[in-house]
């Protein structure tokens, strides 16, 4: 399957240029080729695709308007960035979206000079198109636009706040559009989310204004009425005109809210805002999914549905005969319920993932103790510390590439304070389509630096409900991280009893000559193949599944590092500083001489692919691994010289 | 210099019971008394000052009021406590404050049952507070009052708005107490500012309110009134209920402003407050330095101004007879004017540091092209990666350890999409008096296993100039850390010419036997030192500052792999993934067989002292590295047994 058809108009868009040619009353046919585009694409090939529905009006109507890639597009988290693509070049190769070697799932820098700042992660459009914008009245280029649309959902992170509170008083050419749909991938939570529903509902200041003065024509008396408007208007210029709307408190001038989903409007409006000088926020409101009936309907679902029949709007599901591993996710999430069932202590904290975690299992069956608090991690991580002091045991579950939004809190207030707040990390490791933004390279590495933490890695499913009971018993009194990937584990039958496990120990999984092989995490079953491989060779390696990554086995690897000369490390994660470095750091402080080799992510930024295809590409799959130990078996530790 | 003596008061009260004994009208006394015993305090032992000066008044208040420590508080940044410690337990040792082995600047769990939480960094007391209100919340506790007690310049930060996000939906006992003075260290800055003086100065809605319905009085017809007053309900039920006030807006209730100096009113209203449930804000007016003149006149002087005559208020400085080396970071800050005034494409950010970092030297000559963004580090880092796709060469200026708050906008916004940001570190390695959570020990572990990056750090100031000066050039087309310590360099003479590094090499300082010695960054001088004390051992190690983290000296430690079978690291950071372990790293890749010993910053936590202090506890001070030198040349490499 490849390329797919574009109706007669879209067909005609190449770039930008070219839309801009059309009259305007062509426009609601170019969205409605875009979205069926969108749709026929996602259907067939998979991707993101409630958030680009939503923003087809508000795609066409920036491009028509807007003069890009002159003027800038900051598309927040990116996701929603599909029609932007296609729009801009991308359309005859938009069916290798998110394949190895094909187009980023998110906007990127590399890839279009319409692209102007790679996004992935939510909350940082503001930021990255106000520094733009400052650098444009730098250079005196007046006439350049810059526009950062951003969700509702990513409006709750505080990184969109600082930029607010920074561009409230830049006086930059800066458009935020707030493209308002009540969602993140779950509803969206939080006080800004009602208000924002608030300011929707409600009459706005202008309309009871009119109200106000249409009613006002009808007083008999001319001079209370002045009087009265005097005194209105100074009273509430005070009271409203700045503090009416809670981003005009900040210092933009607040338009809206208008419908997203009208793209004559849109382009109006937009037009007009070309013309008002400083920053603005547009608020716009919009349906995730709009235009595909199912995917308005379940907006959670359809975020990211896979392949579907686009006629029935039935998603392809893989027909299953035998029973299959559960996905890591799911492990944690009835895990977490088994435990808190007995543990009255146990809480669940997550950022704005409760279904990409599967935290949702617990808020649903416990819903004062497992808590959404949106798009922010930091306060994730800092109120599962005031948790603690309180004697709470909270499994704090974060993507682990999220977890770097967090990490002054793991240090300041976890690490530092020495409260036993359990890390669980989904996505560790390689997460496959989603790319450079969403790996989970860097946990291992910058988590096992900060003094106090416990960092571990289950090799399969048991293991981790093993590691998340022994985390929360009472004899962990210490920061506590758990690593485990994304998608699926090893084992159907993984409801397995509970044990505990002593901290900082592994376990053998093998015994063997000549080479020592030492995994952290689930790649642990990638040697399992590599030994299972080996045997043709008549190679016989030992492994170890390590299991913590700090406090590291010290006892085990006494014992290897003196039987053996070899050792190969593996890990889902850098070999900068991580867990292979945690190994030579122990070599080296007991002066053992062995030779090392570290198979893991390597040190540069890997683009998406399934996992397995990255798994080879950075060469750490069963392959790779007995390729390595075949390698080390033929040559032996090099002589230094004097 | 010891114990400082208490008024009569004061010395009567050695717990919060103590102070909850006395009339209200006794309180102001206390408020004098405790004021003088800070002044006398800090006057002869240095600490922070003008922060716990603003405070006097709200920490009687707030202990007299609540039932602490079973009521918590918790204060953000910490530094304004002193009053809270000295009230609870800690007036008699107050004099060890910020000593090695004394108290802590900061509130400490460890410290005292008082402080309910660690803190040093700012922005995190709403969330924590908020954890401590649910976890009570949860567990049937709803006696307990919650307080957060947060600076005005500390709202800027993301943190706080995503607490708030939270509270404003979580029907939980809080109580944030907003400490409004218009100051971070530096005068505060942003939208956020302005509208807490609008706040202020402006009509309040309920005196517009008061002032619309005696008005209405007046008019003649009650028909009128009546439908007008319904009108005006109606319409601004919508607008002004919920939205009159960005924190109302966000669901706290807003009381305030009132006078934060005014200790009875700050007793009545808190009562007030204790009784009225759910989340709520209260809005003092205080005045940094408070009762101190000259404090009130210069207060980011008085921040924390050393020791000083408390009579004439005069800062002690110490007398001069030659020319000393300079402030590394008044190094970076004369020497970024000196680069900025050749490159037009050069820039300056700083997160709300002008002073600490010396950012101001080029605030004050080129207004434009250097910004204080705010306590917002996470917006510093995007905005710079956003004025860095326009072609600008950003300095972003951030401590150490607060860049801990950016990490996921250094991986995501900066190194992923490889922009050639220059982070300059300041207050790296162990900062000495502020202790733990100001210890800048983890960026070179942290940094450096991120992709992309260059990790350097000058030995001394012409170093840290030509890396400034290397940096900004066309060639380097990655994001360029350079990390450098709190406090003074080694060379009087520092404004040398400046001269372009390779990247990524390494400078032999001296050459020698047997044992090499790498060092990275200012810790080379020890090492020069601890060379020459070894002279009189006969013994003679080479010497090499390596200068880059990463990329590393390859063919530089080829060279010293091949001629040494010992080698000793030192830095001023983690061994955990740090420098050393770079070494490690290379060393195992091509498979050397050297002996290597790493010194640095242990895995624990480190506490406050003077530096000189702590790098001797440490173990990396001259001595030590001449200790290790000699432990070194008395042993061998051990074997490893088969």
């Amino acid at each position: 399957m490849g390329e797919i058809e574009a109706g007669p108009l879209l067909s005609t868009i190449i770039t930008p240029n070219d839309l801009k040619k059309l009259d305007r009353t062509q426009l609601q046919q170019v969205c409605n080729e875009l979205r069926q585009f969108i749709i026929d694409c996602v259907s067939v090939h998979g991707g993101h695709f409630g958030a680009s529905l939503g923003v087809v009006e508000l795609s066409v109507a920036l491009h028509y308007v807007f003069n890009t890639p002159d003027d800038q597009l900051v598309w927040d988290v990116g996701h929603q960035a599909y029609g932007h693509k296609i729009l801009t070049g991308r359309r005859k190769i938009f069916h290798t979206n998110r394949k190895y070697g094909g187009l980023s799932g998110f906007p990127k820098r590399s890839e279009s000079e319409y692209d102007a700042f790679g996004v992935g992660h939510s909350s940082t459009s503001i930021s990255a198109a106000l520094g733009m914008a400052i650098a444009s009245k730098l250079k005196g280029e007046l006439h350049r636009q810059h526009v950062a649309i951003i969700g509702d959902g990513a409006m709750t992170a505080g990184l969109p706040f600082e930029a607010l509170n920074h561009a409230g008083v830049s006086n930059t050419n800066l458009l935020v559009v707030l493209n308002d749909n009540n969602m993140s991938i779950d509803p969206n939570v939080g006080a800004l989310k009602e208000y924002l529903t608030d300011i929707t509902t409600s009459q706005s200041w202008n309309k009871f204004r009119d109200d106000f003065w249409k009613f006002l024509g009808k007083l008999p008396y001319a001079d209370f009425q002045r009087e009265l408007v005097s005194k209105i208007e100074t009273g509430l210029k005070g009271v409203i005109s700045k503090s009416s709307n809670l981003f005009e408190a900040l210092g933009l001038r607040y338009f809206g809210p208008i419908d997203g989903h009208n793209v004559l409007k849109l382009t109006e409006v937009l037009e007009d805002m070309k013309n008002i000088a400083g920053p603005k926020i547009l608020h716009i409101k919009t349906v995730k999914g709009k235009g595909y009936g199912v995917a308005e309907k379940d907006q959670t679902l359809w975020h990211a549905p896979g392949t579907f029949d686009k006629i029935t709007g039935k998603i392809n599901k893989r027909i299953v005969t035998v029973p299959e591993p559960p996905k890591y996710q799911d492990v944690f999430g009835h895990t977490l319920v088994e435990l808190a069932e007995k543990n009255p202590r146990i809480m669940g904290i997550t950022p704005a993932m409760p279904s990409g975690c599967s935290m949702k299992i617990m808020m649903d069956v416990m819903p004062d103790r497992a808590l959404d608090v949106g798009i922010a991690e930091q306060h994730a991580v800092t109120l599962s510390a005031g948790l603690a002091t309180q004697g709470m045991r909270v499994f704090c579950n974060i993507y682990s590439s999220f977890m770097q939004r967090a990490y002054d809190m793991v240090v300041h207030d976890v690490a530092i304070q020495k409260l036993p707040v359990i890390f669980c990390l989904d996505r560790a490791g390689l997460v496959g389509d989603d790319g450079p933004t969403h790996h989970g390279a860097y946990d291992m590495a910058y988590m096992r630096c900060i003094p106090n933490m416990i960092v571990s890695a289950p090799m399969n499913e048991a293991e981790l409900r093993n590691l998340m009971f022994t985390a929360q018993l009472d004899e962990n009194v210490a920061p506590f991280v758990i690593r485990y990937p994304r998608g699926n584990g090893v084992m159907p039958d993984w409801r397995t009893q509970m044990e505990r496990i002593s901290i900082g120990t592994g376990r053998t999984i093998k015994t063997g000559e000549e080479v020592a092989i030492l995994s952290i995490g689930h790649p642990g079953n990638f040697v399992v193949d590599a030994c299972k491989i080996l045997t043709t060779d008549g190679l016989n390696p030992a492994h170890v599944d390590m299991r913590f990554v700090k406090p590291i086995d010290e006892d085990l690897l006494h014992q290897i590092a003196q039987s053996f000369k070899k050792i190969i490390t593996v890990e889902d994660g850098t070999i900068v500083g991580g867990f292979g470095s945690a190994v030579l750091e122990f070599l080296a402080e007991h002066n053992y001489s062995v030779e090392v080799k570290m198979l893991g992510i390597p040190d540069e930024i890997i683009e998406h692919g399934k996992p397995e295809e990255l798994h080879r590409e950075c060469g750490y799959d069963a392959q790779a691994i007995a390729e390595a130990v075949r390698a080390m078996s033929s040559v032996s530790v090099h002589e230094t010289s004097l």
